[in-house]
């Protein structure tokens, strides 16, 4: 249903991002990136979690000298993250994916004219990171903290880049807040074609990280802007997998697995549903096909929904409905309803493989 | 910043919908309605957890009954959801403050005067509540279960109803997945000034729940639209409330208390931030004054965020910064940070009561 926006597909080493490639997650270590051991842990972890791609902080040489040996044990894409420091661009550029940097904040032009050369000579992108905490000055003292203040800092960035005969770019526009970051992506989008980086920054901790990160990435992703994105949270490295995955699925651009469709409580219900859907969720869980599925608590909503859904039930008093494809395939005690409810999913699934 | 709709004020009992009217939290019971003491103790509890207005399935005359005693043991406005069924309605309009009932289901014309009158009467508004899982036939057959068919579904209920000389009138258009539900309230908008009621129907367990309707309304919000909402949760009563607080507050619909921007994870971070944060959140849950606070574990984003937070922490390597209104107001060693910070909050949330 959304229809995406169409951008210049770029390569994250072997990850395509733009064009018509899926949009992809990302995430970053958390340790020092000089500690190759713990380094190599969180991004198996963040693998193991379905991440695409890895994004570690190089503040300092002994980060950027320790990323050959990261890179050698493990087969993301690796983003290094710079700021300021051309030589530690020059460092990781040697055995990295793509490098984030903001040539706006090196402080000599033919630092960054050495920057695009070593990635030009490796075929590595380059991801304009705008961040409303660390503005350019001039773009801060003209505008404010504010998303006109952020477009104008994407645009100087990126024709700096351009002027440099470089456009293996993308562009992440991220604000602390939901709508300067909402405000700042739909301000930019018409004005080139790159890749777009979504994400909310500095969100918070898991709850509140994960409902500003739904609503921000959401309207965008309803929009059709985005084509790759972290969700921040202050927590764990699986946690931003998760909730970025789950705003793919929830927003409808991505279909992945069962969409579970399931009633509120409400006074109607004739069922122990929330255990019955905590079964279900559970039990199907590795399922991949895109299904839709209803399990509803009475019959107000139960027939419509199970009409158009690929698998349904329908609770009544003590007994229910199972339904596929809109058609009723048994009626049955209640007890026996999510048995075969996770028969007909599967054997569903399995047809559609 | 966000800019609200401008629609008309109802009353729901003592709480205002609509017009400048704050955009309230709704949830629905799940006991039986006719087990009035099970029923009062979950209007209790969502009362305590911050929620504004209540809702009661009315399947049956014994739940319609029961809806007397109900009232006259709680305080929160009432509306009863009622089905088809025209002498339920008629038999709540005599104790609650507000009917949902969409007039196209009740079987006849003079049912629905009836109705009418009595909401009439009593002053009670009527939610018409369009759910894609219960449209009428006619527009499911002409347009499928589509936002298109929503929208044609609430303009013949609104019709009905101002033909009969009603306009007291809020309207919710909920749809099972995030982009349906935002189609038709965004279509139906500008085609009339009744404030929306928003939701998205049966959107499953907490998790799922949380970021479905985190995306779906607060996309709206973001467009201005909305004026009172409920989040559906298959779980607990206390979460719809949480969740539906968060996404006004992080959507920035609301100000209301703390905004807490602090980084994500990454490797350039110099103090244990998950603990710290986690720390201020619960030392600082009882402050409703509306602050910008940021807290920042390394330099690259700390001293922006800082400049335009109203309280601030900047960690740097074993100790860090206290700033007030982008002041340094202390430089503290990292242990006495959070102390310091919580007595600077606790002080400005004291002056600007």
């Amino acid at each position: 249903m959304i229809k995406r926006v169409q951008t210049k597909k770029i390569f994250v080493g072997d990850v395509a991002v733009g064009g018509d490639a899926p949009i992809s997650t990302q995430s970053m270590t958390y340790s020092k990136t000089s500690n190759v051991e713990a380094t190599v842990e969180q991004i198996r972890r963040l693998h193991f979690a379905g991440c695409d791609i890895v994004r570690c902080a190089v503040p300092d040489m002994e980060s950027a000298d320790a990323l050959k040996e990261i890179k050698e044990q493990t087969s993301l894409p690796l983003i290094a993250d710079i700021h300021f420091n051309h030589r530690l661009a020059l460092k990781a550029a040697e055995v990295v994916d793509c490098i984030r940097i903001n040539p706006g904040n090196i402080s000599a032009k033919w630092k960054v004219q050495e920057i695009v050369k070593a990635c030009q000579e490796r075929n590595l992108p380059i991801r304009i990171g705008v961040n409303s905490g660390s503005l350019e000055k001039m773009f801060d003292d003209k505008y404010g903290p504010t998303a006109e203040a952020m477009v104008a800092s994407a645009e100087y960035n990126i024709k700096y880049l351009e002027d440099l005969g470089f456009d293996d770019i993308k562009i992440s526009l991220k604000a602390s807040d939901v709508d300067r970051t909402v405000a700042a992506y739909r301000a930019l989008r018409p004005k080139n074609n790159y890749p777009f980086h979504l994400g909310v920054t500095e969100a918070g901790t898991l709850f509140h990280a994960t409902v500003k990160s739904a609503i921000g990435l959401g309207t965008l992703l309803l929009d059709g802007i985005g084509d790759t994105m972290r969700v921040s949270i202050t927590g764990e490295l699986e946690d931003e997998i998760k909730v970025a995955r789950a705003i793919l699925k929830d927003s409808g651009a991505v279909k992945d697995g069962l969409n579970i469709i399931s009633c509120p409580t409400c006074g109607r219900i004739e069922a122990d549903l929330v255990s019955a859907v905590a079964e279900i969720e559970e039990r199907t869980a590795h399922i991949t096909a895109p299904l839709n599925v209803s399990v509803m608590g009475c019959v107000v909503n139960a027939i419509g929904e199970a009409a158009h859904a690929d698998v349904a039930i329908a609770y009544g008093k003590g007994k229910g409905l199972v339904m596929v494809k809109g058609e009723v395939v048994a009626n049955l005690d209640e007890k026996e309803l999510v048995d075969r409810f996770v028969f007909e999913v599967e054997k569903m699934a399995e047809e559609s493989n």
